[in-house]
């Protein structure tokens, strides 16, 4: 695919050679790598804002961070170093430019994993409204670097409309530009004040192994409702901890969505998980919580020993759900394991993570229980 | 991820030193790499045979190309150099192995690419059969290097049974053995002698952008119908040409679908199409023949330009189908293209390739014509 792709690339640059040698002054002025006009136009998405940032007022080591500056030493290491990604965040604009350009630069020269492409480890995932208001896809970057600098999308359909672009999810960012054609109408669009849905989670949450940033459950549960998300999931370190709990419990969120167990053992759930509401309950007498079970990994069909270790994850999220109920807990919701990635095996990559197929399935399965909690 | 999956790793090896420099003589033969015991039974699947490997009684340059020698010179050098990743190949086994090793040399270093993880690139996709003889999915490896040495599988249920192992998409395979803890039983099982259904296609048919081998649709449909396939998808090279006609008219298959739009504009399709259709009758009196249309680029709605490029060829295509029918041409489908990736714009990794959501729905539209067409 490589060698098909670069030699259009390759004869587009001959001619573009040639066309310059036949050319007589003035030359015009070359264009920037990814074919980005001289004269574009950059807009810093930092002087105007991310969706999915929380504790966006709060002091932050890097404005790209998930979690406040103060979190550092109080979560932990592992916590605090997954928290640099820029998981689940997603910014907004509105132009009526033909092309969209981006210019950012990456934290980690890692830019892909074995099971997940660099356009979702690294990539910027850019969506628009239709004229009917629904959220629809235009087209991911591929990071072949740390530096990306690109035309994300040309040839546009004229009109003004609202784009929302997703950034890496298994990757940071130090800077990100957004750049149009001179003279196009360019405003950011502030995040929205509306509560936000907060996922607290696992690798899953935090987007392994989606082909691109748009496609995590999380992202697609933000369009549906069109309402911002954060995305708090920490590859391998979703664990129900009270010092994540007293940071969400900062937030005033539209619903809390607990779903760690994938991190955990039955112990662990049995220990942490009533505190943990009861945490969250205290601070928000009336904020929705969702209880996710694990799902099933794909391949537990033959393999017993893991069918078991998911049989007692989800006895025991069960047993806490059913004590919290007891105590008189309200507005608590439970979304079952076992269907999460679908019923043929095929919804994961890697028998443990979803690929798109089971994070729409996954969707699929939280949107009814996340609608009816947050009527 | 990365370094929660190696603080275990490290671990784990620290307390291995640990136990080895406290245990007396006789030290234990150390494992070999990827957790596979020394004394492992391997089996090198050349002499058993591999699925979806057509002209298998005529000469090769190297084993596990697509295409026979005598192809090279007939074909274009790009569709020559293709066929040597081993896209749409599938090995079967029987074993009752609580373990199952593999042990396999690429032909390319570059083991992923851009927007298709190294699982799907350059991955061994592990299906087995479940007791209702229905085939569901095992495990995928996620190549490191060009030499591949890993425990695929490990703890899995007791029980004789059929495994299916697809190979890399966009890589080439030097050598490849399957392995078994020593002991268990094993059986190559040697290609069914069903008549195989041809896909002749695109990046697409090639398997970009599947997350693993076994989610390009071709694979998907080789499950669903239970019968050997073979993927003869040359990226950017899928055009309709007449060496390859030649070379497909040879097997006697039990559907030729034909999907190459993607690759073309409507004066090739225009131009090639009938003589194709006609030189694959001329030879197979009887076998069904499908034509495809093109996708629509899952971002079409925002892009015009692709719109108008998609109307035309699907013109193209459906004037030659008419024509084709009109000249009495029997046993011919066609499959229009407009939903083959659904209809919600998320489809794709690219706009262009299918991501395991695409390609499972595109599986989903081929499969009803398929089966009327093979009635």
């Amino acid at each position: 695919m490589k060698s098909t792709l670069l030699l259009p690339l390759a004869l587009a640059l001959v001619l573009a050679t040639t066309a310059l040698a036949q050319q007589a002054a003035p030359k015009p002025t070359p264009p920037r790598p990814g074919g980005i006009p001289a004269d574009a136009a950059w807009h810093d998405v930092t002087t105007w804002g991310v969706e999915g940032r929380g504790w966006a007022d709060q002091e932050r080591k890097k404005w790209f961070d998930r979690l406040p500056a103060k979190a550092e030493g109080k979560v932990t290491a592992a916590v605090w170093g997954l928290s640099r990604d820029s998981a689940g965040m997603m910014v907004r604009f509105k132009t009526d430019a033909k092309a969209i350009y981006t210019r950012y630069t990456l934290t980690k020269t890692n830019l892909a994993m074995p099971h997940m492409p660099a356009t979702g480890v690294s990539g910027l995932d850019l969506y628009a409204r239709d004229t009917d208001g629904k959220w629809k896809w235009v087209q991911v970057t591929r990071p072949g670097s740390a530096k990306v600098e690109t035309t994300l999308i040309s040839d546009l359909a004229p009109g003004l409309r609202e784009y929302a672009a997703y950034l890496p999810l298994y990757n940071g960012i130090e800077s990100l530009a957004i750049g149009v054609p001179a003279g196009a109408q360019f405003e950011g669009l502030a995040p929205r004040a509306e509560k936000p849905i907060i996922f607290y989670g696992t690798s899953i949450t935090h987007g392994a192994c989606a082909s691109r940033p748009g496609m995590v459950h999380t992202a697609i549960l933000g369009r549906r409702f069109d309402r911002p998300v954060i995305n708090v999931g920490f590859s391998g370190n979703g664990r129900m901890d009270a010092a994540v709990g007293d940071l969400l419990a900062e937030i005033d969120a539209a619903a809390y969505v607990i779903d760690c167990l994938p991190n955990m053992g039955p112990a662990d759930v049995t220990a942490k998980c009533v505190p943990l509401v009861k945490q969250l309950r205290a601070a928000r007498p009336n904020t929705p919580i969702v209880l996710v079970e694990d799902r099933r990994f794909t391949n537990d069909w033959i393999t017993p020993g893991k069918k078991k270790f998911h049989d007692d994850n989800h006895a025991a999220l069960r047993a806490a759900y059913d004590q919290l109920q007891k105590e008189g807990i309200t507005k608590l919701s439970y979304i079952p394991g076992d269907h999460l990635y679908g019923d043929d095996t095929e919804g994961a990559t890697d028998a443990s993570h979803a690929n798109d197929l089971g994070f729409m399935r996954q969707a699929d399965v939280f949107e009814p229980v996340l609608r009816a909690a947050m009527k």
